[in-house]
């Protein structure tokens, strides 16, 4: 019998592992606890990107170009908006509003985050659990010089390109684990930290009051896998984020953020001469290819992962 | 030099003269006041399905076979939507979406409803001004034997099939007449009430306080066109609501109704016969062929209708 396994997740970056174990795990075996930091409102509607990009690589619907969004959606409804001076620095396809209207107009019922996304999941057919990391709105912000930006601002709308100087989760500290995160945690044989963004995917979720000691207190092996790569974060800003915070970019430096709960830190074959430098953490260190591209790369890794359930 | 002429207008119905005015007066000379009593909230959107009517046939725009939403629209937002679980009973197509999406955003920054309807016609060219009858939202409710129903439930979700006891229009003791109402009418040599529904579209428009007045106190030639053909409506419910209302379903009935303002009441030509009755109201009965089909029917009517101009 397989291990039950619950995944951090942010985005794009995480749902690709995720996808890896929901190919090989059983629906009931397999939970994502999904970051919510960067959700936001745009034109109105309620927009959970890193949810909405898990269902959709979950139930086999994302872009594979993009990594987000509908495949073969259109942006009829976008084009009209924006044709009429409404913003459209997010892409939102038209199949996406759909879901996105729908969130919307149940949150404004009084529905929690967590059921509706439970709901979307299901009608989607994700094949396992999707539950975001809390029910309030914690936006994230990012502190550049260029302002206080919103995540979604900083990411899509200005393109990475000011130069950050801090980040902050707005409301964390009234926010609490979503119905089913305590359950899942306790019951499973393997926590993992997906290879996400440690400041604003996963960071976001350890950051929920009484998320890390959940994490701290379950009997599951605590694996973190690198999202730095050779020194280079395989996509996104986090390359960017270590440096204009100060950091070395490396594997090590996410090792160290994530040492004070993590038992097993998985870093790419490419990363195999800082197994030192990690184990000089107190952290086991493990040498895996980590760079998913096809398929089969996600369900080895996860394969690889599973693997390790009970080695502790 | 043309007349000025101002239209009181609903939706299909009044669309279709409106497109006619359009192809012979000059922009500047021709303004549409259009109805909001059929304004709604749907999946959180403020959608006011008459103005847009309106600005997508005067745009040209106007999907040809319903006469409402845009020709060629896709329905992907909805779908989904609607898979979810979400209401899908008013049918929003994705561009059709993008303007409400537009509207819903402004209306929440605070931009009145008017400054937003006129940049919507600006960008979608419509050739003329488009302004809706007040700011404020004033919904129409429809007192049925299934109980209490917004207008666009009683017409759309059940298909007009309850039976209608009476017709109420909410706070519209607290509307007034949008910008540029009150210069238009007292500018114009025509004031025309599109062959509209009396109690739903022209209704709600005369009954905004002030309205009335600022028609009678205009110089200009005040002609109704009759909705009722044959004792039949062209379309939509009102011969239901005359019947269910206890009124003749006639021509008259509606002259009746606008007997204290108008002058002129157009009839069709099958309906000579309420020459006298209508006579007898103490209006000026004209017939004409009142049923549009075509482009050029309505560019007639509208030319017949100018010609009247001067005539009092």
């Amino acid at each position: 019998m397989a291990a039950k396994v619950t995944l951090l997740s942010g985005g794009v970056g995480g749902s690709k592992l995720a996808l890896g174990f929901s190919k090989i795990l059983p629906p009931q075996q397999f939970t994502v606890i999904a970051n919510t930091g960067d959700d936001f409102q745009f034109l109105g509607l309620h927009i959970s990107p890193d949810c909405d990009t898990l269902i959709y690589t979950l139930a086999g619907l994302v872009d594979p170009v993009t990594g987000w969004g509908v495949s073969g959606d259109t942006f009829h409804a976008l084009e009209v908006a924006g044709s009429l001076g409404a913003a459209d620095w997010f892409r939102l396809g038209d199949r996406d509003l759909g879901l996105h209207l729908y969130r919307t107009s149940r949150l404004r019922e009084g529905m929690p985050l967590s059921e509706i996304t439970r709901r979307i999941a299901a009608v989607m057919g994700t094949n396992c659990s999707v539950i975001p990391m809390c029910d309030k709105p914690v936006p994230t912000w990012i502190d550049t010089d260029h302002g206080d930006l919103h995540l979604q601002e900083y990411l899509v709308r200005h393109g990475m390109r000011p130069v950050v100087n801090g980040i902050r989760y707005e409301n964390i500290d009234q926010a609490e684990p979503a119905p089913g995160i305590a359950e899942s945690l306790a019951g499973s044989d393997l926590i993992i930290a997906a290879p996400s963004n440690p400041f604003i995917s996963v960071g976001p979720i350890l950051a929920v009051p009484r998320m890390k000691q959940l994490i701290q207190e379950a009997r599951g092996l605590k694996i973190g896998i690198s999202p730095i790569v050779s020194g280079k974060a395989l996509k996104g800003p986090l390359a960017k984020m270590l440096e204009q915070l100060g950091h070395r970019v490396s594997a090590t430096t996410v090792a160290r953020m994530w040492a004070d709960w993590l038992e097993v830190f998985v870093v790419d074959e490419s990363d195999a001469g800082l197994r030192t430098e990690i184990q000089d953490l107190g952290l086991r260190c493990v040498v895996l290819p980590t760079v998913m591209t096809s398929i089969e790369d996600k369900k080895m890794l996860a394969q690889q992962i599973l693997d390790m359930a009970g080695s502790r």
